[in-house]
């Protein structure tokens, strides 16, 4: 964690310098009647886009809610893997990984064939898989991540914060002007309940869930299951003789129903999802009426022989879902990209939703929202054409279309009846098969962006086996050369709009002039081709965009630091202060070598260029300055300086 | 991390659920006129005593600083593997860890043979051992260790909160009351400054550093070097070419003196100390008159051929110290133990000084009121009777005894002038092989407490030889079986006053009826002369002061949750959930077996019974019950529920 290149400042690091002239946001503060970017409500999604705009307080940015605070408790708690390492980007992953539950094993429950009115645990699956990340799988109150991306808010040199009990009512996007084209109706859901504001913004975040109005503004529609599925939710504090009751459990009975069994936070926590519509008829007929006693007798009747004591019923709902998606993130209609640029967006629920089964929800609310924050900001920045906004819809639409047909796949699996079936050729049972198939998915770790602007062609992909372009950094271990501290490489980066390009030194180079890290590195820093040189603003440190970072294969006392090239240890912030944690090199205790684990030529040695969302924009080799360049002049607009 | 026992509350877990009738604080409150436990000053060894007692919101404590806020910079920095320890069982150790910079390796550079005018590094040592401790060794601005007690304080059940600006300024024991017998004056020096109010205490603890005014008015006397040393300390933010700036450096120069260089947290500041006796005379002489720029020149001409350009003095100070000792912890004359029981305590400074060489003196207070925190808790909680309370003396005198020595030894060693003599005999200089050998020592690993009441015989220390009566319970990896959560055993110990048993299973045994762990559980839960049926109270958790956890041999998959004893997963709290945190195996994932880790007799298996602070009381067999009930019976007092 680095703080203090501005000059020291006590107490807590992450307050970071508060940005001059923010707006007062006290109960009796007037609205603003315009603002850069409003988003609108304050689930996952609309929270995770307002902790990345915070961090740039040149862009005035709004969040409204119709609620008059944060939810308590209830909604999702399911956090992948891939959510986390975001999470460590944000700062609060090690905070996170204290307060969760950690999902290790999913243990499967079947009718015991000896009693198939009983239930039997039929097998277990590791649920991280060995190296698939370096984070938990984990299950949180969902109350409690939204207090965290707060936090980050108010914490952040713009010291955002929600303002609440406004709903939005209506949206219009006037095509004649470039200057705040969107109106936006507010309507008062406080104390001046039904007064309206008009508010006009340059874009517009529809974050509200399911019954999103800007959706439905920007003429959107949800397709997909025309009947929604139900499922009962129940958070409890209860005893139980159930041996797997800290174990995510799918629990299949004979003739009774499936249970999934999620524990939660503080070790007695637990969740139970109740699939209604695989009750008996006359229960699913009363679905509306169906109570939380309901519940807890199903939940009794599919557990045969154990049974569930519920001390405390912490929250509960009926949540009826359908996979549904629109056909598009923003408001250009199909066609008109080149004439037309994105002024409104929808993330998260608002436009595609999910069974809850396999815990996605939440997720990819905050991938929508992590991967449109930071190409809002370089257009809000001067760095970037308006037109980088079209590849939000165009990446995160696929994305989302993977996952409901995943989704879908799944769920037939599940719903095929236990029996004989489940053993159609293998040892294992078809669906826990299939589940550790879907773990990779489920983990949120084989999202891939196809190639686009932002996503180089596979040419040198050879150059690193294990980093493929498109999908996520994978971070694997390494230890930094000034204090030989271990660490994860993927750390390096953090939620801060920037570009990483990690290069990994062929055999024998120990940075020192004439090597191939030591030429890219003054390269970056001095040719007019550069990147670097060309998209860096004046005003900004030479990493301000673009931040270098090399990993060497020696240990780091077989590296002499004072040999490194200038820009691996920049003079930075107001006093120009040297950063000396841009050089990597191979983990001596016993943690592997990240050439080995990530498959780096060694001999060639390569770049990987890393998007400020941590996916994988290129595969380079150590001289490919002229793709190097070519990937940046894609899309950034020079600075000028 | 456990919650929610006592049924679901939202928001952050850290803050407990507060206690009733606690005492306004605000500005225009009254002071109280008796309290429980008066602690005077907010040092490190106050402020860790005061959070430790603010989780027993029945002791009544006030603690008392004479400066009106918490200290913003300046002061120590460095926490051993020992106080991380620590700082671990109080819930901020990975706060810390996140924010901390980590002392990986220390340097030592002394004059080049081939150009004595110039340094040149001789050597590095790894830092920390390996498993040593699961803890890193940081360095931290000690004005953020503050705080994060105060957050504890603030966030325990008895919600405590520092009086600022009050002063203490006499204190008289009353020796014919048992009620409140210590009279403490405290004199306002804030807005009503000179103001005197007398608080009547059961108990005072002098923590207000070396110039206590408790430990005089108790006639303790500090003992040691009559000269004092004189350090230039400096907290800097500075470019430099000199390579090791991000590394722990003892630098010698052949004519120039000594530096120490001690990187900081945030990546960008550190540390200088230069010992101001090894200057040259004149400035010596000029020491009172010594200035920053003096400092900055100094270590220029210190550490040539490098330079550092000095870009803001953060904090810098003449510190001056001796290594000094009081006879007595606290108030009651030697030979009069029999008679009469402490009323007054004096920790930390106040009764020890420390060079900063060896980084001891924060690390050592807060070690010195852990230890009385958890004694102070039991008398007051009428679990033992107040005699326990003379251990506290014993036990840290003896301690602090052995470090003033070993910093004698350790300064003598640094002191000898650099040359031919470094490499007497070995190939490592001598300073080197000191340095790593005093390594366990300035860890804080190497305390050991003498037999007493409180530490066993090591009649059967084979049964676990990496685990001596006396030392730190020293944790290895298991993982939990109810979830099969990969953690450090000692990380199931928090800051809450209570006991451990951690019963390792002989070979074959898997927890079920008839074997050595359930007959354990059973007797500890229903013999008569068992410690759990004898010292728990009717009101509390059946684990309330005694924790029973039990480690398996076996891997999580090839033991039955279900066949665990009642004890091992006892019903706690307001709703009588289960606890699913009590039983461990071996770890399946490549850390480490702790039976082979920690010499463990696999055949027999062993108990460890671990004190409220940490270190081990005894080593038993798992059927000794006798001994087991014999330590107990030494210093607890029945609770006659
Ligand atoms: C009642 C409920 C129960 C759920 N239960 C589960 C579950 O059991 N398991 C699971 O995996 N997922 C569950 N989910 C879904 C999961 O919470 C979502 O997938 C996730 O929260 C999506 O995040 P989001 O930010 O897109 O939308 P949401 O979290 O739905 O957030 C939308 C926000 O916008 C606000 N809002 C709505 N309309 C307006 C408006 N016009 N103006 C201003 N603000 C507005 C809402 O108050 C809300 O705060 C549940 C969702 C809901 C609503
Ligand atoms: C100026 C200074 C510089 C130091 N520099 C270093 C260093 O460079 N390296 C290093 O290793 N260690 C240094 N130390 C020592 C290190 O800080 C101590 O070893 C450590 O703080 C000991 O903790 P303590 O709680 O025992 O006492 P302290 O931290 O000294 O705390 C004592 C507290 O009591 C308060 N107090 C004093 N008198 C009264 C009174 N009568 N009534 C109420 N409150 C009172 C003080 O204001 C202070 O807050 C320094 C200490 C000081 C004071």
């Amino acid at each position: 964690m680095q703080y203090y290149v501005d000059g020291f400042r006590g107490g807590d690091p992450d307050v970071r310098n508060a940005a001059p002239n923010r707006r007062e946001r006290g109960p009796h503060a007037p609205l603003p009647e315009k603002v850069d970017v409003l988003i609108v409500g304050t689930g996952p999604a609309g929270l995770c886009l307002a902790a990345q705009l915070a961090q740039f307080p040149e862009i005035d940015t709004m969040i409204v809610e119709s609620s008059p605070c944060n939810i308590e408790k209830g909604k999702a708690d399911g956090i992948n893997t891939r959510t986390m390492e975001m999470f460590q980007a944000f700062g609060f992953a090690d905070k996170v990984k204290r307060e969760s539950y950690w999902v290790n094993q999913t243990a499967f429950w079947r009718p015991d064939p000896a009693n198939p009115a009983h239930i039997k645990r039929i097998g277990r699956v590791q649920d991280v898989a060995d190296d698939s990340s370096e984070m938990p799988h984990i299950l949180i109150n969902q109350a409690r991540l939204h207090q965290l991306f707060l936090d980050v808010m108010k914490n952040a040199p713009a010291r955002l914060e929600v303002d609440y009990n406004l709903a939005l009512k209506d949206l219009t996007i006037d095509p004649s002007t470039e200057d705040h084209p969107v109106a936006v109706v507010l309507e008062d859901t406080g104390v001046n309940w039904g007064e309206t504001t008009t508010i006009r913004a340059n874009y517009v975040v529809g974050c509200e869930g399911a019954r999103s109005k800007v959706r439905k503004a920007i003429g959107g529609k949800l397709h997909g299951d025309a009947a929604h599925q139900a499922w009962g939710v129940m958070d409890i504090l209860a005893n139980t003789d159930f041996p797997d009751v800290r174990q995510k459990c799918l629990i299949t009975s004979a003739h009774e129903g499936n249970i999934l069994i999620l524990p939660r936070e503080g070790g007695y926590l637990f969740r139970m999802y109740v699939e209604l519509d695989k009750l008996n008829e006359d229960e699913r007929v009363a679905e509306r009426g169906f109570t939380q006693d309901d519940m807890i007798a199903a939940a009794n009747r599919i557990m045969q022989p154990y049974t569930i004591d519920v001390k405390e019923v912490v929250w509960w709902s009926i949540y009826e879902i359908g996979h549904r998606l629109t056909d598009k993130f923003d408001d250009v209609p199909e066609g008109e990209q080149a004439t037309r640029m994105p002024r409104v967006f929808t993330a998260g629920d608002a436009c595609h939703t999910h069974s809850p089964k396999a815990g996605q929800g939440m997720n990819v609310s905050m991938q929508d929202t992590f991967n449109l924050g930071w190409k809002l900001a370089h257009v809000f920045q001067g760095r970037a054409d308006a037109s980088l906004l079209h590849s939000y819809s165009a990446e995160r639409w696929l994305e989302a279309k993977r996952l409901v047909d995943t989704d879908h796949e799944w769920a037939r699996i599940m719903s095929a009846p236990p029996g004989g079936s489940d053993l159609d050729g293998g040892d294992e049972p078809r669906f826990v098969r299939q589940f550790k198939e879907n773990l990779e998915f489920t983990g949120g770790l084989a999202v891939k962006y196809d190639r686009s602007t932002l996503i180089g062609a596979p040419t040198h992909q050879a150059l690193a086996a294990g980093e493929e372009i498109g999908r996520r950094f994978h971070s694997a271990p390494v230890v930094r050369l000034a204090d030989a501290k271990q660490m994860q490489l993927g750390h390096a980066a953090e939620a801060d709009g920037r570009w990483r390009i990690y290069a990994f030194a062929g055999a024998g180079d120990n940075g020192a002039e004439g090597g191939a890290i030591a030429s890219l590195a003054n390269w970056l820093e001095n040719d007019a081709a550069s990147p670097v040189v060309k998209y860096t603003r004046k005003d900004e440190d030479i990493d301000g965009l673009i931040d270098l970072r090399a990993v060497f294969q020696q240990t780091f006392d077989q590296l002499a630091y004072e040999n490194m090239p200038r820009l691996l240890k920049p003079a930075k912030g107001k006093l120009g202060l040297q950063d000396h944690e841009k050089v990597f090199c191979v983990d001596h205790k016993g943690l592997g070598d990240i050439f080995e684990i990530r498959g780096i030529d060694r001999d060639r040695g390569c770049m990987i260029v890393v998007r400020p969302d941590q996916y994988i924009a290129h595969v380079l080799p150590l001289d490919g300055y002229a793709e190097l360049a070519g990937l940046f002049d894609g899309f950034l607009l020079p600075a000028g300086r």
